[in-house]
């Protein structure tokens, strides 16, 4: 099942560099194991901001909250969920 | 080079059905030709709304308005355009 | 699996009165179908508007899908879905 | 009296992490037993975001008011309140 | 109990002005029945606008809502409903 | 004359406790007074909100920003200010 | 006592031009008259916009709420008032 | 003098399409005869959506309205002028 | 060239009181001299708001972006300019 | 490949003051670095605030994303990037 996740990311000025570095580098081997395991399917940088746009696909609303409140950076995020269906004229049905 | 498009179709109430008809199937099948292209990569339903969330990889800003704008659909569409660059987290690097 | 959906019905003033009146009676048949199936588990009147706030119980994003863009009036209506999780402190874990 | 209550919760990460987790504990403790009362009817996740959407059964505003801001959260939360009727299509008529 | 409501009116300038006029002399008789039996406590205008803020005082939301939807303009009306509670500074506790 | 006025109150969570509880001792004496003097005719609180809606009552606008720029609350408030007219339909005319 | 009021007018593309015209006519007399008698202080034009922002200088909410709701294009007018004080650095204080 | 223009154009679908060739005709001259005078400095399309961004270059703000509500398509535009001025960082001043 | 600017201030509550005073104290002075110099033509509170609505007259954007990027209060504000043109009702042509 | 982007900044006062000098020089130099290059074909300073847009020229979204998150001011930078693209009435077409 797939949902659209837009996260913005905004990480105060006043927090320890190195605090933040740690963060970033757990948040990518997070998102590159779900990534391996096809639950993150899609991520892309949206140009001249720090936010993404991403595809999960996973089995409930339950498990994406999970994940995405697993997030390391979760906490310094805005987050926008939007359910996905098939599209009928999608030439890939899902 | 990958753009995040959004569209919302608001087709007037008064527009004469079979003519509406006809429009969704030209819709349909120009979508579904770029799709078979590459151009067109993914088309999504967003549910509970008459609206699709796309992705397109086309070479160039003026490409993706010409595909755009000549979208059967085009003069009944609210469309925002994002665009996507590589996120240093993907495991997939276009 | 639940999801938090919000409906605003806008009915044009120009609609044949003979015909909206039909439309509603099939909606409120759509509507107490599924609540008898479970799937439509509640739907409140939002005060002052013309409006409502359900929560759905679906198995997918598609069946969901379906279901809305299935309803009689949805031509009409300006629909916001959330999909929601358990909540931790929940007493009634689905 | 059914309303619906939708909690966004920000606490400033300045926090002491003891205190929030004291805090945390107190709602808790503080919701469940509303729940349990059958005050307190509903309470879900919205996916992706520390908050909630709720549904409260209570006699008056001034009771929910006063049951809102008696959140331990209460300080650190964006609440919005929209009192709801019974829909004429609801085969539930409270 | 109190709500505060406020009313914005749009009426459709192709609807015909006998009928615009009958419709606003049943909402003035509507509206000073319910004044008068003091469920509609205040109805002021707002300033420039075809618009107005009241203040209703009724039994429970169920109740206002049959007031608003009962209005003559309630189909031509933007209505957003706030629910009041007893101010801890007011020298009037209801 | 008579205006609508709309406070949010948003204390930073680092103030002193004892300056804030100081602060909110002042302002309900200083809401007080000008009710008992007719000035501030309504004053009700938004439930689930530190937030309230007053009806004023005063000559001028100079004087409402007189007495709205001098709540000891002021500095730690979001004010929007709407002015009153007599509602047609009202049986109250002032 | 001065107030701000912003107007923008959206006249349908539908209304008979002739009638139009004679409407735009009646609004410049209308609005002359008020200007020389200093009660429409001023009024300009928002470039770009079918707008202007204008300062009223009358006696009373309920004077200012006559006058805008006289207005020949009150009907097609979107109207925004904010109530004005004398400003502790101006050089002219009214 | 630089301005930066944003011009969303909607035309109803009801108008007659004869008339609507004609006039975009009558804009594109319009248009052209500016760009060549100099006035008219950039105009760009906005990709996926019948809007533009502009910058004008003229002697003054009534110059600027003259021209923009001289525009054949100035009754079926949402425009948004913004001032622009040298920035401090440009390699290139006006 | 008349602006119509809207100024509104956010003063940190942490800034030093003394040096708060003393912006404060160069604002009105800055402001005085240019009314004087006619440069800054009305500036009026906006009620119930630390906030102002002012109208320059000046001969550009850069002169205008000048003298507001100077305003010792400048760091603390959030500006909105709106050019302003003759309006064809105006009794006054600037 | 023409993009329009619009950059506010917002600098948190507590900023050491020497560092913000040398981060503003920084970002002068980076700008006028790309401006040479054609990159940053031009920027403007928007009148009344921190803010500017700028029109980049660019081969891709990558190469734009690449440039904008360099920006010694990017994380005290607001930026919403827009897509540009030929119009058919512009003289120059790139």
């Amino acid at each position: 099942m797939l949902y659209m996740v837009e996260m913005i990311v905004q990480i105060p000025h006043s927090l320890d560099p190195a605090l933040v570095a740690q963060i970033k580098q757990d948040e990518k081997e997070y998102s590159q194991k779900l990534q391996r395991e096809g639950k993150w399917r899609h991520i892309w940088r949206v140009v001249g901001e720090y936010a993404n746009v991403s595809i999960f696909d996973v089995q409930s609303n339950d498990e994406l909250h999970g994940l995405l409140s697993g997030l390391p950076l979760f906490p310094y995020m805005q987050i926008k969920v939007r359910p996905l269906a098939n599209h009928p004229s999608s030439i890939v049905q899902e």
